[in-house]
């Protein structure tokens, strides 16, 4: 079940380390437990919930752990989730104020870390566009830390659809892009806005930076050439939700 | 040279790439070369830059270019460099308005990060203080992405006597805590600061939250539980130095 093409048949995802485990019973996105000795005397609180929502609870030995894991260092805890993306329509609320689209972002790291931002963020919704990775994939979930269960998820192969559909919710579309002539630091950030962040490679693709309202360059002060996908991510969506929320009086 | 008795015995360490070789041949850090010929034909301006500056350029085999190497795909183009961390007296020059101080830091892929967001925030040195990891370190260089060479850089392994040099150059001592009461977006950022970041697992020592000013969260608007390291520093860094030119004009 770690493999996409399985995960897709099975509709199904591992969620792994008690961090993601209580994070998927909180969204009740957990289907079935499996525990070690160890990891169910360490964590009882997440077998006790499991339990409560009628989770089937199986014991594993350490060996089966290491089996099911992904890690050199498994915390014996793991639960098989629903996949957690849902259809475009529907997913942006009326009201959404921060969305964070990734457009071709290949790597599940990256991935799963830009979640996690737009989690801490307070983004209203995620969005996987083009050819972005599975956010199911083990890396991303690891590098999310929980939050892949969190903010409400689309993987949207039409990326043209994605935009469009963030433009209909009232969004503004900001690019986050190296060379573009306008800098953060002279946007007014405090609108609605859905920020779209490109390749580790390559960055926005031309369509996408045709389509966008404005490319916006995250101002290099120093000698660096640039910064990572998830750094920009995090001064992008951060400068976007702190201005916000000083408009509104906090 | 790659492992830390033999990188401190000689002084010298590995820079690995078309990006870190650039940037130590701009520091003038670089004291030797060596390219494959592929790599000489693909980089043609730093192997010029290199006998400008009086450097042994050596040919070497592909063979020889993935023994040097620590990356699954070496880029063919290595050089030896001079040891970049400098005393931490007269590190801090006056004026200094950006200093990022990295308390116990154990990842060098982390600590590579930080040092990128810090040169590209534009900061006017960098301090790895305590148990932090070499900076020197393969990893460590990668993940700077050349940065390793721009900012000022000291080790110190008395984290005491590396705030305390802050604070004599007129900073204002910010330690990025997640537990702390003062949010980010309720602080006045147009100071002159030293910003500290600390252990990726273990967060600020005791000794640390007792030193600074005042320590201070990064808000957290969603369900995430925190954010790495990486992305907070760049969070509080960017913060700083986009607020610091805001109130003086831009």
């Amino acid at each position: 079940m770690t493999r996409r093409p399985e995960r897709e048949k099975a509709g199904r995802f591992l969620a792994e380390g008690a961090n993601a485990v209580g994070a998927a019973l909180e969204r009740e996105a957990a289907r079935e437990l499996f525990v070690t000795e160890r990891a169910a005397q360490a964590h009882p609180g997440l077998v006790t919930a499991a339990l409560e929502q009628g989770i089937r609870v199986s014991a594993i030995t350490e060996r089966a752990a290491d089996g099911l894991s992904e890690t050199v260092t498994p915390q014996g805890i793991v639960a098989v989730c629903d996949l957690l993306d849902r259809p475009l329509e529907g997913l942006l609320a009326p009201g959404a104020r921060l969305v964070a689209v990734l457009a071709d972002v290949a790597d599940p790291g990256n991935a799963g870390t830009v979640i996690r931002v737009a989690d801490a963020a307070g983004a209203d919704a995620v969005i996987l566009a083009g050819d972005s990775v599975d956010p199911h994939n083990g890396k991303c979930v690891r590098a999310s830390a929980g939050s892949l269960f969190h903010p409400p998820l689309a993987r949207v192969r039409d990326t043209a659809a994605a935009l469009e559909a963030c433009r209909a919710a009232g969004l503004r579309l900001l690019g986050a892009h190296g060379y573009a002539e306008t800098e953060l630091d002279s946007m007014p950030l405090d609108r609605p806005v859905a920020w779209v962040f490109g390749n580790e490679a390559h960055g926005l693709s031309p369509e996408v930076l045709e389509s966008v309202d404005e490319a916006v360059r995250i101002p290099i002060y120093g000698a660096a050439e640039s910064l990572n996908l998830a750094t920009a991510a995090a001064v992008c969506l951060y400068a976007s939700a702190m201005a916000s929320r000083r408009s509104n009086g906090g």
